[in-house]
């Protein structure tokens, strides 16, 4: 392919650049979507806010002892009004909604899901992953022996033709991945159409559930634009198919990443099944904490405007990454991204077959992404082109180096793969 | 069978005793071992522990986010130290153990254990399950598919001529539920010869575990009378074996039922690879609330405090629970118990043919215990005599009258079966 990347002197220029930063010892970790410890310290009064009376409300039950296995009353109200739902369609489980996720596909696996047979009797357990996508829920999938089959992510969600065809046709498929809102990485939100299709799919599996993920639902980074994925759960009702979609979230990037509170929303009947599963391997998640929660964050007004000031902090460091790539990438052919209206990541694509060299430059000059690959089952991505970038954690004075030694190494590799 | 309960006139006096209780709506529940508002008030300092520093100890991991999966080194060190091991020998995990024991049995199945093939590979995968038990153990195994073998207990801990014959001959053997240590039900710790021929088994299949379900290991009754299981995990080691064993403990009934923190100890590469599989499904459990534990509990010494402070709680209740059935059983055919020196249980064995009875005609004064059969896999105890007593919950007031019915009901319920 005869793509002119740039000139032999501007790139003999950018390899001298590149050998002076090796030179460095920078030490810069853009790999995972953790927030910031300035984002940390807005809930920090959390911390403070001690129950005083350590009875559930409308119960007679003490939060500090065993019992009420399907949350707080207090929680499942709370996140029922962020979801525009109500408080018989949530779980709330314990601080990970990744462990509930594996949780719920291992059970899915040895025990079944409502009405219907457990995957494991099926002769084969296949999921759809639309690409790229969240590294973690490959690995959930691998490593529980699920086959996972990729499908193309468009602006819009993933391709509907595909998922239509293989979820009605293969009854060994018995679930799919999804990040609907600010998806994980290419930030994208899925149209009205998208999930319309979606909720209106006929799998031939009985036993056929979406994990929708909805991770990023609260995470705008602007007060005025801001996406809005249609309510999956009423749209499965309103196609006839009201216990498909098991849909999760969590605070952890709302209060405290390794101590938040993550929730199950789904139909009744799901959550009432789910329960009954879950009883089996707890007496209850952490109630303590979801009371903690409840008393700071109050109510869905108060969230929101604890997450403005998430977005406050998060909009200089996309704006950073955004302006220095536009900078930065010599060549519209070097590299394509995305610029997300919210959620963790920006989805970069170099040109094929250069991703794994671009990390890899990147990684000896001391600045780490997250692994080529990652963002694909099995680590394969076919094309060998998307990269994730996670700008959270990251000083915008750290991301500005961080994204010129991208550039840098994504124009060289670019040069090195087409132009020499 | 000729035993002779008592008179008839004695009996028709309890009839028309428990008659006249029938009227009286009483309300009383010792179904499970929950502990009372008076224990949960103990450690009521530890909401006012904040974390005053979110660093952990020789990191530079910040508590309220991402990482540390095997749990806070403070926390890891405060158990270690509990238990006579060392901290490469913990794994931190949430607010449940019996969702730690879940999580394993739920992943030997699907993905297997360190230096096995998944039980999923067997044609069958079956559990000895010492009788009576914990329902709770019990329905784990059942739930997931697991098929269980009763193994009779003695005074001393479960019979291991079987065991030793069960697990060194067939290889679709896999596990084994035990509680060393104030057993539950029936509140005896395994000798030391017991605990060594445990180590030393020789199971036909590579990938067998024990479980062992270390839950009563802290809670002594008497300052001066306690039991000391053997450490299993040295014993093993010692016997060439030193993977085949998981031990469980937690401080549900420590500091709070619902929120405390639970613990896999095992050999460190046992714990390394259990690390690496709850590494799929969780980026790591609630660091703040095991911050929260370490500076409330201190170190050994003061845990051990705290517990003599439970113990004083509940010696009264187990003494009137002792007492009144001492009073109140009519004949020494109608019912034998143990009085153990710590644990959550008193177990009774009425007549056989007698438990189901004497709980329903219990149930129906208002008098609440844990369904009969409950000790035993599948709810199925074969003499139906087992009745599992937990009076931890309730005040000896309540406790008095309760007991009472019990003796009454078992008392009828013996007359009834034997001399009508």
């Amino acid at each position: 392919m005869g793509y002119k990347i740039c000139s032999k002197k501007t790139y003999e220029a950018m390899v001298q650049e590149y050998n002076e930063i090796l030179t460095k010892g920078l030490n810069i970790d853009i790999r995972r979507g953790r927030p910031a410890t300035e984002q940390l310290n807005l809930s920090k009064a959390m911390l403070k806010c001690k129950p005083t009376d350590f009875i559930a409300k409308g119960t007679n039950a003490d939060i500090r002892n065993y019992g009420l296995p399907t949350g707080l009353p207090e929680a499942r109200k709370l996140f029922a009004d962020l979801l525009g739902l109500t408080p018989d369609n949530i779980y709330v489980g314990g601080n990970s909604s990744l462990n509930l996720m594996y949780d719920i596909v291992a059970n899915c696996l040895l025990r079944g899901v409502l009405g219907g047979e457990r995957w494991l009797n099926s002769p084969k357990v296949k999921f759809l992953c639309p690409v790229p996508g969240y590294d973690r829920h490959f690995r959930i999938t691998e490593d529980l022996g699920v086959e996972m089959i990729n499908v193309k992510m468009n602006a819009d969600g993933p391709d509907m033709d595909t998922i239509e065809e293989l979820v009605s046709s293969d009854p060994t498929i018995k679930g799919m991945w999804v990040v609907p809102q600010y998806s994980n990485p290419t930030g994208i939100t899925f149209s009205d159409e998208v999930v319309k299709r979606m909720a209106n799919l006929k799998p031939a599996a009985d036993n056929f559930r979406i994990f929708w993920d909805n991770a990023y639902c609260l995470h705008h980074l602007y007060e005025d634009k801001q996406d809005k994925v249609l309510d999956i759960i009423e749209e499965c009702r309103k196609a006839g198919n009201p216990n498909m979609v098991y849909t999760f979230m969590s605070t952890s990037k709302v209060t405290f990443a390794g101590s938040g509170i993550a929730v199950v929303a789904a139909s009744p009947e799901n959550i009432n099944f789910l329960a009954k599963q879950f009883d089996t391997a707890t007496i209850g998640y952490d109630k303590i904490n979801q009371m903690m929660h409840v008393e700071f964050l109050k109510d869905a007004e108060n969230v929101h405007k604890l997450m403005m000031q998430h977005a406050k902090i998060m909009r200089p460091k996309f704006d950073c990454v955004l302006k220095t790539l536009k900078a930065g990438i010599c060549n519209s052919n070097v590299a394509t991204w995305n610029s997300p209206r919210g959620g963790y990541f920006i989805s970069v694509d170099v040109m094929p077959g250069c991703a794994a060299r671009v990390v890899d430059m990147a990684a000896k000059a001391g600045v780490f992404f997250t692994n080529a690959g990652s963002t694909y089952p099995y680590g394969k991505d076919p094309q060998d082109s998307n990269i994730r970038l996670a700008p959270s954690a990251v000083s915008v004075q750290d991301l500005k180096v961080a994204m010129k030694v991208f550039c840098l190494c994504a124009n060289i590799a670019a040069y090195e793969k087409y132009n020499f």
